[in-house]
């Protein structure tokens, strides 16, 4: 059944024979493998282009800083799930992946989303503050939260931000979208009301987007990098389960609110 | 409800308070981010342990020679379900991985496994050959077959091995798996009746348990890497569409071999 | 670490102790095994009540109507995952219901939402036609497409269309629904310039909205309902492979448009 | 690129035209819909047939009986994701379904498997309580479990086990692999040295294998019951949201083994 218009596929991507791989126009044999580190290659694979010395470090730092923050909500689903179906490794850490979702850690691409917006107000001709204010006021009037600032642990500062930062400019790299990013964090207290502070959500897109990373797969850098962090775990659940624990102790306080039927006692 | 006997979670990966990410000992953001790229991070999640500067380029390698090869079955899988749900690129990227299965990428898992017990045979006093040749002999009596040995496209050479052996050799690592995987490969004509040459499945543990990778993670690899090739291949697919091109294509020649109803037609 | 508001989880859908499970305030065993249907169930399960027979006939029907259209994307995906990665069923199911999303199966939500919004309209006193023109200009302005009309397969008649609507019908539901669904195809032509016929993810909202079935879960139903279809072709794949074939067939045709590197043949 | 034999996939499941879809044989549209319940059409799906009265009873009840048990891990992961990414239901179930792996609910098809052992054993000559025995005796040197005995919470009775032998008593069914089911339970005390009671993955293949239904299908049971069940708890969390709260609960006794950097205070 054709669904849609084209009907042949095409790709830019990668090609082969039976004696040579081409990946984005190089041989992945003579000029790829043992010439750069994975998070350049994973560049390379989005943009068709190697990065450069600043996006290489940028990128990476970026992965690294994401990949691990302990048994967040989508660890503990994986880890779960590996408990009740530990044939299947790939199965856990799709199911870890499942949960980089809007709320959680999509907020890096709705983060760069707004930087870009205020970049574009900023071509038009606004200052730098007026365009950050102007994009906050347009969330707000549109009931919208502020995706990258605020977290629920780190409240007066995301180490992570600052390390991020000094990571670009050691780097070299175009701080542009990091001064976007703090005017944001400046502009949020008398719009919103209250200080919400840059996150690691916000200072991925914020550090990224400056070295030529593509907005539209920034949400692809906490997924990459969560899945190095997803199959860590695993690997430790295989050794020491944690799985069944972590369910065990999340129903203890459980309450049902429905109705039972006449002379049921309940778990006491 | 209590399942299995703890009932206590219990990690050693990764710890933090409001001012600290604590990852493997490390604190994050003073001694990781920045100083050590991603695939070197991983390697620590894994072991607990930094990778020294072969196991660095060694791990590096493999993550980039498996990452990409094209519109494989795990990629058209990927490609349709964003074509179908493009709102969630997790569960794109999610639907990939799950095809990183026993028959295609978990071989290097497997492939691994038989490494090692040519090692234990070796430990308890066989030479290389006889090792190799009487691990493939009880894969054979039992019905399996050689995993990381033949490739549907790559029939003469997958391009791939002799790159990563030679990451390997430059970089100092100890080739002790390299030997062993080459004894098998030299040993298989003999017991099987034909030549299967290795594959990057096999030439990926034949690096890595050289340089203290563990085993137990060997699936991670592929699965790691080609998440980072699943990214990429969805950014082009929300640019170029091909996820329904190639549903269409699929099934072009598809025969239908059920029973009809009296007078259905079919699609001719 | 605390994310959101509340700390306590909370339910009302199931409890139990050692000898008695309580389902919507039900004894499971006493109550409900051998008493209703699995569709009936489902419905217990979503709103806490039991179906009467009107939207019991039309649950089933629903579900049956949407289980199964061959060789679809999801399907293909899932057999290509099953394929790879044979020992994990649950993998190659969840591969496919991944790709129950926006632009394929969800319509069936969207277009439930379509209705409600029409059925609003004349509540506060637009005449059906009105509310019906209405609603597809809205949509229309938006640039968006007219959820649940329109089948690239099945243009002039989706036949399962009139069937719901002949089981609704016969079952004795409120049609209020039905008639709105009829009156957007009616309005279709003359605001978007071409006829769009109801196809079957638009009468399911209409036929079960009509029975009491909840709008923001009626993307349940295809997703019940293709894994009920998904299990029996991962079931025929174990037996009769395709998952492979299909991949080979989809890549027939395709076209490499990036760059080579010097001297590379391709696959002629 | 070809992998395995075949380049042609085939079907004997579905196939269709432009007025017309066929669905084993059947006119989807005249024979099916609103004709038979969910369940039933699932077994058409599966088998080609149409279930007897018996089937359609049994295994109604056995997808009523296994689809909702409350805050299961699987449960657990699925809200958790949801939580995290609302947007995607279809990920949100597919993280559930991952679950259910060959731990928790993959028990019906191994303990199915296990009681198509014992009848081949009889059909050899052997006696039910020797066929029985032997089985176990077998699992035991082999170091494995029963799949399908003993339950964490339901220590001395399922109540779901007697439930569902009484409905396919009551329908007529076939009770050889009931019988073989209690024999099992019988040998086991004085081959394992304790009492391990039949349990509903067990009871599931004991009254399913006797109506017709595929072995090798048994795990598609609880997937599809389970489905159901995951959508309506994701409709509770889209109302009243738990997953967080889960995961706020499942980490409060956590504990952290690794080492910490000089000066680290922790979360006290």
């Amino acid at each position: 059944m054709k669904i849609g218009k084209s009907t042949v596929p095409r790709t830019a991507i990668c090609t082969s024979d039976e004696h040579t791989i081409v990946v984005r126009g190089k041989n992945l044999c003579d000029d790829l493998i043992g010439h750069l580190n994975f998070a350049d290659y994973f560049f390379l694979l989005l943009t068709g282009q190697k990065p450069d010395a600043a996006a290489s470090a940028v990128l990476n730092a970026t992965l690294v800083a994401i990949a691990e923050h302990g048994f967040v909500p989508s660890v503990q689903a994986s880890r779960m799930t590996y408990a009740a179906a530990p044939d299947a490794l790939q199965g856990a850490v799709a199911a870890g992946i499942l949960g980089c979702g809007s709320v959680i850690l999509g907020a890096s691409e709705t983060a760069g989303r707004l930087f870009t917006d205020v970049a574009a107000r900023m071509d038009a001709g606004e200052s730098l503050d007026d365009a950050a204010a102007g994009a906050i006021r347009e969330l707000k009037a549109g009931g919208r939260s502020i995706p990258g600032y605020g977290h629920p642990l780190h409240k007066a500062n995301d180490p992570r931000v600052d390390r991020l930062i000094a990571v670009a400019t050691e780097a070299g790299a175009d701080l542009r979208y990091v001064r976007i990013a703090q005017a944001i964090e400046r502009a949020i207290p008398g719009i919103v009301g209250k200080e919400l502070r840059l996150n690691v959500s916000a200072a991925i897109p914020a550090v990224l987007l400056g070295v030529g990373f593509p907005v539209r797969s920034l949400r692809g850098v906490p997924i990459l990098a969560r899945t190095a962090g997803l199959i860590a775990h695993l690997a430790e659940e295989a050794e020491q389960p944690s799985g069944f624990a972590l369910s065990y102790q999340a129903t203890r306080e459980l309450q049902y609110e429905g109705e039972v039927p006449e002379g049921f006692l309940g778990q006491a």
